[in-house]
Formats: C-alpha cells, sequence, structure tokens
C-alpha cells in the first residue's frame, strides 16, 4: 500500500524540480511515474539524445526518497517522425487519415513505427533500467485511447492478411468458418482480404470478430516488443501498462499474456459516472461521488487481469476536463478512492498529477496543486491518506497479507463478448458492459464480494460463478462445471455463437447443453416499452431488452416463466440460466436466490455504502449522504475510522 | 395464390437438397427462388463458369413439382471482379468509396460493371432459360438498398452530363430551367456540371430533381439490360424485380415500364413499424403485429406499379435482424399476413427464407426451419394457410376472380413528390410518404379499399381520387378532372412546382387552377407546437406542419377556415383542397366527407381491424388484440374462418 | 433613416426593369443593392465582360431616384473559374473537399482566387467606382457563411505558419507559448506545423486559438483588399459588408479596423429564434414575431462595430426558407422590425428581396413581391412605414439627432471570448453568446438601453460596464477600472486565461486581481441537475453550468454565497464578480442591485415589450400579445402611434 504520482518534470522549469521531489516525499508519496509523452525531450531531432535532463530527474527524485515508475513515450511520436514517415498515422474507421497534433497519432500496426518505438525503448532502457530507485515500467499510455484501436491502414491490412493465414491456413478453412457463400463473399487468397470498414451495409459479423482479434493481438505484440527490451535490459523490474476503465478494445487477458507483471490502470469516477449509459438522474446522484461501484468493478477486473497484482497508476484528485460536464467531488472522495483501491487489491495507489498543467489539452484538469503550487483540497485528503497509512500500515498489512481467499462470486467478464455484442448488438441498447455492471451491482449492494475472471480461469475454489452473457461458451468451462461443486448461473445470448461467430450446430446455448439441456429456438430483441413481467421469490419485476425462447429439455425444470408462459429461469442441478435481462429488482432477486443456494450470505445496504474484506480487515464505504451505522461485531476493532460511517468516510476494522 | 419460399441451395450441404425440397412440397410450398447472389458459386474465378451445382438443384426441384424463380446474381459481384475493376465500387454522398465485403458494393452507373452483368446473365439465361421448371426471373435484388442509389461516382457523373444534354439539347436551355443565373451557377457546356453533392451550401433544387430522375432511370435501364437477355433466352417467363417497402430512390412506375411484368416486394411488417416516423406509443403498439397498414398500403401500391400484378417475393416468417429492435411476431401473423396479400391481390407469397442461416450478416434472421432443421412456429403458420388454401382453392378462386372491379377510390402517390420534400423540406417534419399513409390509413379505417396510382393514370371509374400532395400536376390529371365526373381531393403543396423544380409563373396550384380556381401567395411551415385550430362537420381538429396560405377566386368556396381566418378547405364543384396538413381526428372527417359526396359508404373499424374485398370474397383481418364480431350481413358464407374474428385471425366470407 | 431593398436585376427579364424600379421609388424605397453574386453575367467567360447590361439597370435605377449599393460577386465565382483553379475549392473539417454547385465555394486564403477577386473588383471599381447614383460598396456576401470560414487547404496551412512565424519570430517561442511539451508536440521549424483538424483528440488549444485569430484575420485581409480598391477607384462612397446574425467565426472588431465604413447586417428574426439555443417553449411563444432581443441586440453589437454607423442591409419581410421550420410573421412585424432598427440607430432598413425568386436555393424565400409581382402582406407594411417616415421624418431627425449620448450601461462582446469557449468549452452546455445574450436579455427587460463594445474600448461615460465573461481582460481594461469611476460587474470564466491560451500564473482572473483581489483555485462545470443555491436581495435562484471556486483576498466582500457555503459573489469598491451562471430570475436581481449602485433607473417592462432611446425619442415596441399602456410621462407628445401600444405595435414620444 502506498502512494505515487505522475509527474512531467519536463513541462516545469529546472528550479522546481528539487522542491517538488522534497515535497512529494513530505506528502507521503513514495514513488513516481515520469517520462511517458517525453519523446521530443529525449530525442529532439532524428538520432539526436538529449538525456541530462532525464539523468538529472531521476537522481534528484532518487536522492529525495522515491521510486521510479519509467514510462516509455511511444504515445506521442515527435513531430520530424511523421514528416519522416507520415505512413505511420492511423486511419479512422471512414477512411480519414489522422494528423499530427495530440496525441495517439500513430499506426499500431506500422512496422515503421514499430522499429522507432524500438530504438527509443532501446535507448531508454539501456540507459535506466539499472537504476537503483527505478522499480518499474509502464509502456506507452492508455493504449487503444481515442478510438484508435482499430485502426484501419494499409499497414493494419497487410498484416490482417498474414494474421488470417497463420489462423487458417487455407483460404477454403476461412471461407467455410465465415460462411463466405452468403452473398459471395469467398475470397481466392488471404491476400485479397480487406479490413471490414466501409461497406455499404454490414460486413460478415465473422470477419469483424477476426478482425477485432486480430487488433487485439497488435496491442499486445505492440506492448510486447516493448516489453522484450525491458525485461532485457532492466531485470527484476516489473512491467506494466496503465489501462483504462471499462475499456474493451482489446483483451486484456491476452494482452496479460504477452508479458505483464502489474495490470494497472487509470481511476476517474466522476467523468466516467458522466459518460456511461446511466440515466440522467443517476448520473445526478453520484454526479460529485462517482457511481459507488464505478472503481470496484475496475479494481476487481484488473486484478483478475494482472492475475492477483494491480495498480490505479492515474486517480482523479479533483475536477477533470474531458466528460461532457466536470464537478468539483465532494469533499473526502479522493481519500475514499484511495482507500477503496487499496481494499480491493491495489498495491500502488498514483495520482494524476502532481501540479495542474497551464498549458495544452489538460490544463483544465486539476492535481494535487494548483499551478501556482498550492496543495488542492484533493492533495489535502492525499496528506490524510498519507497520515492514515504511517499510523497504520504495519498492523494493516498483518492483517490484509493473511492469504487473501478468494471471493466468494466469481463473476465471468469476457472481452469477446463484448466484442460480439457490438458487431452484432441485434437489440439497440443491448451493451454488454451495462449488463455485467448491473450484475456486479447487484452482487455489491447485497454486500457480497466478487472476484472478475476470464472464461477460460480456472474457478475451482468459488461457491458460485455467473456469467451475466457469454455468447462463446469454452469447453474448458463446461468440463468444470461438469466436474467442479460450484453453483453457475448464466445470462441471456450464452453459448450464442461459436468462436467463428456462427450459430452452434446444436443452436444455443450449444456446448452448455451438456450442463442445462435447453435448445434457444429463436431470441428476440425488446424495445424498452416491451417488458414482459415475471416473478422470484415474490418479487414482480420485468424482462427486458433481450429475450431467448428456450425450449427445456429432459431433467430442466422451468423455475419462472413470464406472464406469456415463456421460460424466465430454467435450471437442472447447480446450474442455472436466465433468458432474459432483469430489471434491477428482479435481478436482485435472481442473484440473492443464487447466492442463497451457494451458501453465501448477503445483506440489504443502503444506497451508495459497499464493503470490502481485505484479508482479516472489513472495510465499509459510504458514497451516500447519509451516515451508515457499520454492521461489524460488537467486538470489532476500528484501525480506520469508527462505526458511525459518514458521508464521504471511510471506516475499517478487525473481526 | 400459391406458395413459395427464397431458398440457397449453394448455403447447404448437398446431402440436404433432396429432404429440402421434398420437404417444401409437403409444406404446401410450389415455387422457390433461388440463385440470387451466388455469382461466386457460378464464376468463381473469371470466365470459369461453375453449373453443375445449379443443374442439380433446379433438377431436383422440379423432380419435387417444384417451380422455380431464378434470381441474377449481380447484387454480389465477386472478389475477384472488384479486383479487376475497383472502379465498380460505388460511392457516398460525402465522397468516400465503399468496399467489399458485404453486398450491392457496385455502381449502377458502371458501364464497366454493366457488361459484367450482361455477360452473367447471358450466361444464366442461355443455360436455364428455356428449363421447364423456370417460370419467373427476378433480377438483382433490392435495388438502391443500403442507400447505394443515388451514387456519386466519376462515372455517374458522365453519364448525367449526357443525360441533362439529351433532355436539354442546348446548355442555354438547362440554364434557363433551373435557374442558373442565381448565385452565377450557370454553366458552358453540359461537361461542366458536376453531382449535387459536397457542396457548401444546398445545391440547386432542380440539379437535384434532374439528378434523381437520372438514377432512377439508371436504375431502371440497368434492370432492363438484364430485362432484355432474360426476355430473348427465356421466352415466356415472368420477369419481376423484388421491391421493397416504402422505398422512393427510383420511380418504380417508369421502372416497370422498361420491362416488368410482375411487382413483387419485400414484406417484414415488425422492423418497417420499428424504423418508420411512428411515435413510440405507436411502435409500441404495434411491435408484435407491424402496423395494420403497413402491409396493405405496399400490395396496393405495387398492385398499381405491376398494373394489376404483384407478389410477395419475401414475407417475414419470425423475428428479423435489422431493425434497433426486433421482437418476435405474434402467434398467427405470419398466417394473416399471407392472408392479407392475397386478399389484396398478390398471386404469390413467398417466404424469407427456408431456413435460418446460422453464418454471416443475416445469422439472427429467422425462416421457416431453424439451423437444426426445426419447423419454425411461423413454418407451422404456413402449413396452416396450406392447408386452407388447399380446402378453399376452387371456391375462393371462383370469387376472387369474378371481375375485379376496381376500388372505390384511387389514391395517387408520385415518387417525384418524394423527391420534391427530400429535396426541399421547408419544414423539418414534413414526410411525404407519412402525409400519404396517414391518408391511405384514415380510409382504411373506415373500411374503404383504395387502389394506389400513379398521377399519369386513368383514373375513369373512380368515383373519388385523393391526393394527399401533389408538387408537380400533370396537365393530363388536369384534363381528366375536367371531363370526368369523379370527386378529387388534394392535399397541400399541390401545383407548388413545375417539372423544372420552379414556382408556377401563375403561383400554385399552378395548372390545378383550371379546375380549382385558387392563387397560394405564400406557404409556411409550422414548428409542431404551432397548430392552428379548424373544424369540419363538427369535429375540431388542427392544421399541422405546413400551410398554403390561399386566395380563393372567383366560384371558389371556403368550407372551413382557421382560427385567425385562413382557408383550411377550398372547393369548387368536385373538386376540393385542404391547405395544411390535418391531424388524425380531422383528417378523418374531411376524408369522410369526401366519401360521402362521392356516394362511397364507410364505416368505423375498431382499431386494427382491416377489412379488403376480393372480387365476391369480403375479407377482415383483425391486428388488435380483442375479437371482432365481423359486419358481415346475416347470410354470408364465411369461407375462412367465422364471424367472430379473434385477435391475429382471419375471416373471409362470400356476400 | 431610409428605405432600401435588395435586387437581382440579372435574374429577370429585361422588360421588368423599369416597372420595377418606379414601384420601388413609389412605394419609398430610396436605395437598392444590385450586383451581388452576378459574376457569371459579368464575365461569362474568362477575361470576357459584359457590362451592358450593368449599365443599362444602373442608369434606370439613377433616372428613378434610386441611390446604388453595389455588391462585388466574390461569393459566387463562375464554373469556369473553378474549372481553370480547382485548388480554390475549399476544405471541410473532416478534409472533404466541397464541390461547385452552390455558393462560397471558395478558400478564403487561395492567392490564386485572390488575384482573380481583385482582377473583378477592379473592373467594376474602375466602370462604376464615380457613378454618382452609387453611393456604397458591399464586399462579398456574409462572409463565413456555411461554415466556410475556417477553411483547411493546404493554401491556408501554408499562409498560417507564415502568419505565426511573423507573429512568434523564433519557433522556440511559439513552442514556449502553446505549452508544446505536453505530449511532445513541440515543432522544429514553423514549416512543421499542421492545422488544428483531424487529430486523433483535441489539438492544442492554443493551436486552435491562433487558428481562429489567422482565420479571422484571413477574411478582414480578403475583405481589405477588395476595400482597398473600391477607396481607390469609388472615393467617398460608403464601404460596408453584410454581416450575420450572432456570428463570430471572425473578430468583426478586427475587421471593421481593417476598412469599413458601416457595419450592416442582415436581420432574419424568425429562423434565428428557431435555430437558436432557447427551449422549444421559448421558440414557440415568439416563433411568429422572433425573440424581442434578437434584432437588437445584433443592432446595438453592429453599432459598436461600426462605430457608430449601422444599416440592416437584409431584412426578413415574410416567411423565409432556411430553419427547420419557416412560419409566416405576425401581421405587424415587417414594420415594428424596421422601426425599432431605426430607433437602434439604424441609417438604413433595406429588405431581401424586391421580388420572390421563383426558381434555385431561394425560391421558398419570400420578398416584397410574390414572383407574380402582387404586393407581399409584408410590403404592405413597408408602404405603411414609408409614409410615417415620410410624414415624421423632419420632426423625427430633428430630435433623434440631438447628440446621441452613450447608454448607461456598456456590455463587454468579445470574440475571442467565443472562441475560447468552443475550443474549450468544458461543459457541454456553456455558450458564451448565450450568455452574454441573457444579461442583455435582462438588462433590456428592464428598460435599459445597452451599448455593445469591445474589451479594448474606451468605456468613459458608462455607468455600469457588464462583463458576462472574459476570459481573457486586457491591461487597458484594468486600467480603465482602475482610474475611471464606473461600476463593473464580471461573470464568470473572467481572467481564466491569457492571450495564449494558457492560465495565468497568478490564477484567474488575472490581471483583474489588481482590481478584485481574489484567487480561482479551481473551476467546475455544472451538469443541468446540479444548481446551487443562492439568494440575491431576497431573490433566490440557481447558479448553472460553471463554477469558479473564489478565494477572497484583503479588501473582497463575499455578498451572496451559496448554499454550500462557496462564494456566489465578490466585490471590492466598484468592482463586483459572480463567480457562475444564474438562472433568470437571479440574473434579473444582480443586475438590477448593479444598475441601482450605478445610479440607473431600471422598470419592469411586461414580456415582450422592449423600449429604445433615440436622441431626444423615446419608442416602444410590443412584441407581445396584450397591448401595453406605455409608461411615457402625461405630457409626452406621440409622433408614432399612442399610448396604448397593441400586440406588434410601435409607438415613439417626445420627452
Amino acid at each position: 500500500m502506498r502512494l505515487g504520482v505522475c509527474y512531467y518534470p519536463e513541462q516545469w522549469p529546472r528550479h522546481k524540480w528539487e522542491s517538488d521531489a522534497r515535497r512529494m516525499f513530505e506528502l507521503g508519496i513514495r514513488r513516481v511515474r515520469i517520462a511517458e509523452f517525453a519523446w521530443s525531450r529525449m530525442e529532439p531531432e532524428p538520432h539526436r539524445y538529449e538525456w541530462e535532463w532525464l539523468d538529472t530527474v531521476i537522481d534528484m527524485l532518487a536522492q529525495h526518497g522515491l521510486q521510479i515508475v519509467l514510462g516509455t513515450p511511444t504515445a506521442t511520436p515527435p513531430r520530424w517522425l511523421v514528416e519522416q514517415h507520415p505512413e505511420i498515422l492511423p486511419v479512422a474507421q471512414n477512411g480519414m487519415t489522422y494528423n499530427f497534433g495530440s496525441r495517439r497519432h500513430y499506426d499500431i500496426s506500422s512496422e515503421v513505427y514499430r522499429e522507432h518505438c524500438a530504438r527509443i525503448v532501446g535507448q531508454m532502457t539501456r540507459r535506466y533500467g539499472k537504476h537503483p530507485a527505478v522499480v518499474a515500467w509502464q509502456t506507452d499510455n492508455e493504449l487503444g485511447c481515442h478510438d484508435t484501436v482499430p485502426s484501419y491502414t494499409e499497414a493494419a491490412r497487410v498484416r490482417f492478411t498474414q494474421w488470417l493465414a497463420q489462423r487458417y491456413g487455407e483460404i477454403g478453412a476461412l471461407n467455410d468458418a465465415w460462411g463466405n457463400v452468403f452473398w459471395s463473399m469467398e475470397y481466392r487468397r488471404f491476400e485479397e482480404i480487406g479490413l471490414p470498414n466501409r461497406t455499404p451495409t454490414d460486413a460478415n459479423p465473422s470477419h469483424w470478430l477476426d478482425f477485432r482479434r486480430f487488433m487485439s493481438a497488435e496491442t499486445a505484440s505492440f506492448h510486447a516488443l516493448q516489453g522484450a527490451l525491458i525485461r532485457e535490459h532492466s531485470p527484476g523490474r516489473d512491467l506494466l501498462h496503465n489501462f483504462m476503465g471499462f475499456f474493451t478494445s482489446f483483451d486484456h487477458y491476452e494482452f496479460a499474456k504477452s508479458g505483464l507483471d502489474i495490470a494497472a490502470w487509470d481511476s476517474y469516477p466522476l467523468p466516467r459516472t458522466e459518460v456511461l449509459w446511466f440515466d440522467d438522474d443517476v448520473k445526478h446522484r453520484w454526479a460529485r461521488s462517482g457511481h459507488p461501484d464505478i472503481p470496484a468493478f475496475n479494481h476487481d477486473l484488473y486484478r483478475g487481469v494482472g492475475n492477483g497484482r494491480m495498480w490505479v497508476m492515474e486517480q482523479q484528485v479533483g475536477p477533470v476536463n474531458w466528460a461532457p460536464y466536470n464537478p468539483v467531488p465532494t469533499a473526502g472522495m479522493a481519500r475514499l478512492w484511495t482507500w477503496e483501491a487499496f481494499a480491493h487489491g491495489a498495491e500502488l495507489v498514483s495520482y494524476f498529477r502532481w501540479r495542474q498543467a497551464p498549458f495544452a489539452q489538460e490544463q483544465m484538469h486539476s492535481g494535487i496543486n494548483t499551478p501556482d503550487d498550492t496543495l488542492t483540497a484533493g492533495g489535502h485528503e492525499i496528506a490524510r491518506v498519507a497520515r492514515e497509512l504511517a499510523a497504520l500500515e504495519p498492523e494493516m498489512v498483518a492483517h490484509a497479507s493473511t492469504p487473501r481467499p478468494r471471493a466468494p462470486v466469481a463473476l465471468l467478464f469476457d472481452y469477446e463478448a463484448d466484442w460480439i455484442v457490438q458487431i452484432q448488438r441485434h437489440g439497440a441498447d443491448f451493451d454488454y458492459q451495462r449488463l455485467v455492471f448491473e450484475w456486479y451491482s447487484s452482487l455489491r449492494a447485497m454486500g457480497v464480494d466478487v472476484d472478475m475472471l476470464s472464461p477460460d480461469a480456472d474457478v475451482s475454489g468459488y461457491r458460485l460463478v455467473v456469467a451475466p452473457s457469454l455468447p462463446i461458451v469454452p469447453e474448458s468451462l463446461v468440463a468444470q462445471i461438469v466436474r467442479g461443486d460450484a453453483w453457475w448461473l448464466f445470462g441471456p445470448r450464452t453459448g450464442s455463437k461459436t468462436r467463428a461467430f456462427t450459430i452452434p450446430a446444436t443452436l444455443p446455448p450449444g456446448p452448455l447443453q451438456a450442463a442445462l439441456n435447453v435448445r434457444v429456438l429463436q431470441s428476440e430483441s425488446l424495445r424498452p416499452s416491451l417488458r414482459p413481467r415475471v416473478a422470484i421469490d415474490g418479487v414482480v419485476g420485468h424482462g427486458l431488452r433481450w429475450r431467448d425462447h428456450v425450449e427445456p429439455g429432459a431433467a430442466v425444470n422451468v423455475s419462472a416463466a413470464f406472464d406469456d408462459g415463456l421460460p424466465a429461469v430454467v435450471e437442472a442441478g447447480r446450474v442455472r440460466m436466465a433468458t432474459a435481462c432483469f430489471d434491477d429488482a428482479l435481478l436482485r432477486a435472481l442473484l440473492a436466490h443464487s447466492a442463497r443456494d451457494a451458501g453465501i450470505d448477503t445483506v440489504s445496504l443502503p444506497e451508495g455504502v459497499r464493503m470490502r474484506r481485505l484479508g482479516g480487515l472489513q472495510f465499509a464505504f459510504n458514497y451516500g449522504e447519509v451516515a451508515w451505522r457499520a454492521n461489524a461485531p460488537d467486538n470489532a476493532r476500528f484501525v480506520l475510522g469508527n462505526r458511525e460511517v459518514g458521508p464521504a468516510d471511510v471506516a475499517a476494522w478487525i473481526a
């Protein structure tokens, strides 16, 4: 549990560096991320490197007791590189080539650009890789941001055809897999295959899905190229990337397999609340605190991606600049978000940024200090966290590091599921991430801790495994269902597709039929006004957005049916499936029922209160506006706060 | 009255063909459309043809008693053709060139592409044109779909200038007709003229209108090129094209004149209801049945286009894939839609499709069979229709084929009217098709049968002719008004434009002034909140969207006036004109009054009930949710259903 | 106080010219604008000029007592010029090149095009510059209309880099000013700099702001090129341009400095009401009269731009064609708008257009005559104004031309402020012009006359100066605050930026701190549902959209605070600042309080009633629907109308 900060020394006069370093340490910060975006200062002209300034900064930070996370600057190729190689510019889906003048103006598939990245990262890692203060490396910055993955360049097209050739071997295999006989889309050679954009009507969904997979692999290999150099020249340091919240342009599990020690992510609860799918009243309700499940959802997901190791690389501390509306957070939230990250397993919480830049694109993005070096409200909260950490850390570490048990519930999050739904939404309001978030949020409001996992993961040890939707059901998962003793709950569209984006030969849910003997004869998307009624455990609610018309086979029980007689929930043994999306009340009833079956206790937390267990510590967080009297045992020993958890406040106890 | 089906044998393993053919016949299907989209299987490489598979399919279908409709595959040029001739790709209005990878990726004006179409159609027609089982040919598929007409290529531009040269002879004539002196838009030569897209502000509406006419002619000539080959090599077979519902990118009357025996159309009531202009509550009301006037509107229109001969080439039988929301139809609708098509004169109702494809773009489009060959709910309804047809056909044919009288009302539907409104909408919510549909729907809800006709058509024999809006009034129409004895009712914007898209010299309604002596001094578009009040026959309602400020001349009576004194309805003898769009109640009152004048009986049908007379048979259809006791005479003999017409049910009687 | 008209003789047969001239004069019109857009008739082929028709028209108009305003035709380069030089076509922000076929299809930065403009304007001015009837020249037409400023051509890019080189001298100075170290955006040479469009995410706001300034300068220099020729060849004539309402694509103050005698603008109250930011109920309320502050706002602004001299070059007289909805104005409005323009200082009100064109793009735009030469309703109102003017003019001139005192209130309107907000809106609903309009409207509803001025203007003599928002505070303004005795009221975001688009080193309000010792520690944008409460003088209202969190320094008084304790209004001496946008009631209370402090009387006018003093004359205008008994002194002498001011009516008295 460490505090960190993002720092851009190149943006400030040299005379500020020392006081910055000293003030960071005094504030309680122990790690500093630097150097990302600074290519034009490392190599102001082709092959002319300037390292003196960075040597100085690194030594100075080290002298003040700060450890360093070095970022590679490849998100911002300098102007001269674009001049030499305009072909590295990315291309939008409509065919428009982007220009220099902001960031991420490069094609992830450009081999020329990859060579230049290898060159600059090679230089950096050879120079700083073994510096004792350098403890970690971050590649690039927020890969895929600003919709730059996928990119639609000719370089991408060529590499895509190579990737396909490798995957399918023979062009006939690809034509068969994609069903290219449909609409005479058959190819004679891999080289004939184009990108799936700019077609008069939808391109083949199989074409899209493979393109998404390819682009995901490209992203991972772009990272891996740098990762290999870092491993080579900077042994023993942690390798990480700073991912974004709710971002699915590539498969983060696959990315992690390409070489990653820690899944770091950038946490901006307020703008995220504003831009997600919430209704306006929900956005209003959490406008100044962020929706209470937004940070935790990503903590739990990235903990899964990082195989247990997770950082918050950038943590919002005050108002930011990129949402449609950017209010000031409620006093206390910077502290609450920090503690909550720790409670969900973050090893580091690093704030963005040390000082608000008075110039350029992010000048309305606040930080720990104002441009004139006044500590901000958020900065004061960080100081408080640092004091709390210092006072408690030995005790907390002891309790938090008791072998962390798995959470009682595993939630399967699948990147391909999101791509599949985006490619063929079928119902305009069907959003995979939204559905997953609703399930997650429902469990969290019942006080249940959740681990988020890939559908390929080993789920042994979990009492309940839930998959809000899982279009492609891996065979390995079916095997785990059959041989394990967990309870399972699946949502709509499960098993609806093969890996090739076709309907399974035995109809959905395909391989899952081995565990749940039903057939989906047809599926429908439902306009918001079409809401078939159903009751679960006396709770009356509605099906929404989607409905699978299920024909139950032998030994399958229809445990809830819609008012028109169609099955709403079917089950066989420990396996249960909801055939539709459910409204909040109904979903809560379904999940509570499933938790009960699995022997998991649930509570009904007040709006905005969330809990999380970390080893022997029980945390509670109050996003709401009224104080909450914590449901701690009488003999609970509070190590943070007390039994009365006020608005925007935190408590933790040993119990 | 025959049943048909759309079948893509190339998409299925060869071993299924025989059982497919047998099961089709057993289900009651007698005609099968095949081969559209199969170019890559007919000619997998340039000039290498493969016909064996198609020979086999045709013979096998024939052996099982099935007749064949052959589709030409020109909606899907194969990849190799695009590779040889990338210039055949179409261009969007914003200048973006489309890519291969879906369908309709060709420029209708490309002479190179036309040559290749002639080649493949020549091959097909020579090979199969005289096969005894081949009874009809469909050219291409849904010409203009996915906004591919108009196309904005250089080839289109060149042919457009040639078309203009032929139309105007001298460039000065064009400059005068378009009023190009305005904004110095004058041309010196036809070759200087560009396409009307990508201008900083609106291009000249005359420029647009001629471009739309040109593109309409291009579409017809593209069809005619294939039609000529079909006529030559396949004598005696019916030539058709499968049109779409509510589609106006080209003038279907003109298209029909280019060579067409039957106007076939593709009927998808549910998605159409979802994407049209209806308010959300209307979309909800008919989400599972389709709006009750959507199929009939198109049946009546295409019967007019086909000069009496109309097919439904593709009939929805279950949930489809292309609307924002795609629910499952109410049980019974597939049967109801089929009978309703017959009642409106369809010779064939052909379902889309035999079996749901588990791959590619339309995998969520259901059919008669699931991908694993289970008969769907819709399939079962088709089987019922087939049984009903078999039991009744001789009797029905006898009664249905009594010389079909014209409907009492002719409704004039004009494609150019739609283009004119699209080119210069003037009021953001003025939609020509919507206005026509409102008039049609109002008449149908009063139990009145309607024929839809071109404004150039001979309307003798009709008691009432209505034109919801007719910007260009043909002189021939005025002659019919003057010399005939029908009653006439016109709506707003009538006579507002010359053929050149200018205001008539004597002001609107231009030529109609010979029959109705008024001048429109100015017109206004009305925001939805501006709704002037008016009463007709005691029914108080409102003018909407548009209002012509009419100055009545001698012998013209203002039979209804708005609350601000402006005329709402003017009339002289048998000619009446509404100066505005009216709300539903007011429109009903106007049409009822006009029907009464013309001696036409009206009834007030319950919501969702529709009737249609076919020769000696009276049909009734119940789209609603409550049973209706049919208004049949006491001695009516029911040949289908009975006096109690339940929801989603049908009745027919002899009276 | 003269009446004028816009006339396009080239669009009409020659035989109409004489009767047109005669009828204009008889109607009371004294000035006619001609020739704009007529390039293809002046120079139908390269270097072949045809002047005979224009000679004839000018002489004929002169013979009928009409004075002439000549428009240069450069808004409509003819087809042959585009053929010779396709590089003159403009390019949209997304990179799309526009086509010939409407108007404004030229790149304002094209040197080739500028040469051709100089050539045609040179020809015109040499031929007609000294004609005694020619009294004024209008350059081009509505520069920037249809989003043609900025343009994104290569020519613009080259000139932009030259402009930057001149402004910054050294590339290092530019890099420093823009903060290009951020995201490695540093340039090595000016030639490397591109346009700020098509970047993957936001370009540097400093880049955008300088690009906007450059484009503004380009617009002015495009005008100035023509202006110089006019000055040279047509001495003593007025030089003007017809600006648009609420149009900020260039800085009109700077434009005026490039050479302008009169700021003329085009007044279309109805479509403007429909397209501005108003809520739907407001749009409905004023759908047929236009919002009562729309014309006056622009009169007062353009009077400031024109340094006291203002014309209405185009005045709406009936329904037009370019808004989403285009209703007919209420009877009386054409007259009311005319008198109101005079009351606000217009020297000329010129109507658009003499006769409605029955062809081309504007055929649905009405005029004084219908296409068949019937005087329209608006035409009759103009005749009435002409009679009123004739009867009253000597008396009115006497009273109106008493030395016009400055209005009591100066409102600072800043074009750069609008650009800054557009470049970095921060809150989605923050609209600079809307905010200014709300302040203006609030003052006008209290009967207060307003002058609108540049922030660089000399404000001595004003009792109250208000700046609804002023991101860049000029040093000269601070000097005026300190040394003057006016009261000052500033709104949010004031002083938030330097000229380089960075945050001031001392934090906002930057230089204003010399007069108001506060620091803005952070700012927030507020979603519409976040509305902190505050009361001013007992009026309870809400802060909206934006809030500066202000830390008051010594001698600063917080005179109103939000319910969460943050300052809402801070003041020191005669300087006051609101930290947020306010709702209507609150804004009214703030402005009333400020007016009271400054010794300015306010009244509460009924909805839709507006007043304006012109010298010794007091005007009143009633946009509302109920008659208003004017608040004139008992001894007031009415020279227009009387004490009872009916709907759509006007009164003026000497008091």
